[in-house]
């Protein structure tokens, strides 16, 4: 936690949500092992990652592994990551390089009151029976839960645009 | 949770995560209010959604509206739902009209380990104050929690191509 420090004019909420009951729980569904054993040299985003030309791959444990059916080699996920080593508790934030303050809402942080990151790969490799799932590259730090994956959708999840702007 | 019904060849899991201690919790942080009252009535996509042509709101409770910051009119954002009202055990399903039944990580059924949604939506208004978020359209139901709000990216979020077999 303490590779997090607060910036000048960034706003933390009153009620730390990682301290709170919660309204749900989640289930921790697998793994991801990545080449980023630090945040120093983790890829900020999937772009960085995929640049740096770094595979990864997913392990689901045993329990959950049939959901992994029909799932294909070549095909798009959507991996919902949980971010278990960054805060939750800072709602406005400005990052390095931005000039000014911006909502968690508006930003891809690590740092969200859910901690969910969302990270769409390629599958490289995939044995159904041992719960590995290859990808093509990912911005996330070695041992990163995974609580969800659900195929992309290209029909569904693809639109064209300028991005909102980003830092 | 009646409205679920167990169909042949489906597969549940030995261990209900809706009933699992859980390896993390979320909060609510916020509500969406919707036109879709019942399932029966609910669109199963968002494609189905936009073709009703009907708008719908997120309100983002008190403590995290300034997470609104930065956010625009006219730009997409991906929202991610909690299914409040699904099953969590069901690790193989058969989509009424499908031939086979498949995986729930290669579906985006609502029933799954842990019931987060995802659904990428247009702003058509927005009141940060209110913390009140206009939408063009949403595949959910009238009052279904929302745990958190992304800035759509096109540069990292779209991708073409077919999607994987879906019914």
């Amino acid at each position: 936690m303490s590779e997090f420090e607060i910036r000048e004019s960034e706003v933390a909420l009153d009620d730390d949500p990682a301290l709170a009951d919660g309204d749900g729980h989640v289930v921790f569904i697998g793994r991801v092992s990545s080449p980023w054993k630090q945040r120093s040299e983790c890829p900020k985003n999937l772009r960085q990652a995929r640049e740096r030309g770094r595979s990864a791959s997913v392990e689901v444990v045993a329990p959950y592994r049939a959901g992994l059916l029909g799932l294909e080699v070549g095909s798009r996920i959507i991996l919902l990551s949980w971010f278990d080593r960054a805060l939750r508790n800072l709602i406005v934030q400005k990052p390095k390089h931005a000039e000014t303050p911006r909502g968690v809402f508006a930003l891809r942080s690590p740092v969200r009151p859910n901690p969910v990151g969302l990270h769409i790969v390629t599958i490289t490799a995939l044995d159904l029976d041992k719960g590995l799932i290859g990808i093509d590259a990912i911005d996330l730090l070695d041992g990163t839960p995974v609580i969800d994956i659900k195929p992309y959708l290209p029909t569904t999840d693809s639109f064209s645009g300028p991005d909102l702007q980003q830092v």
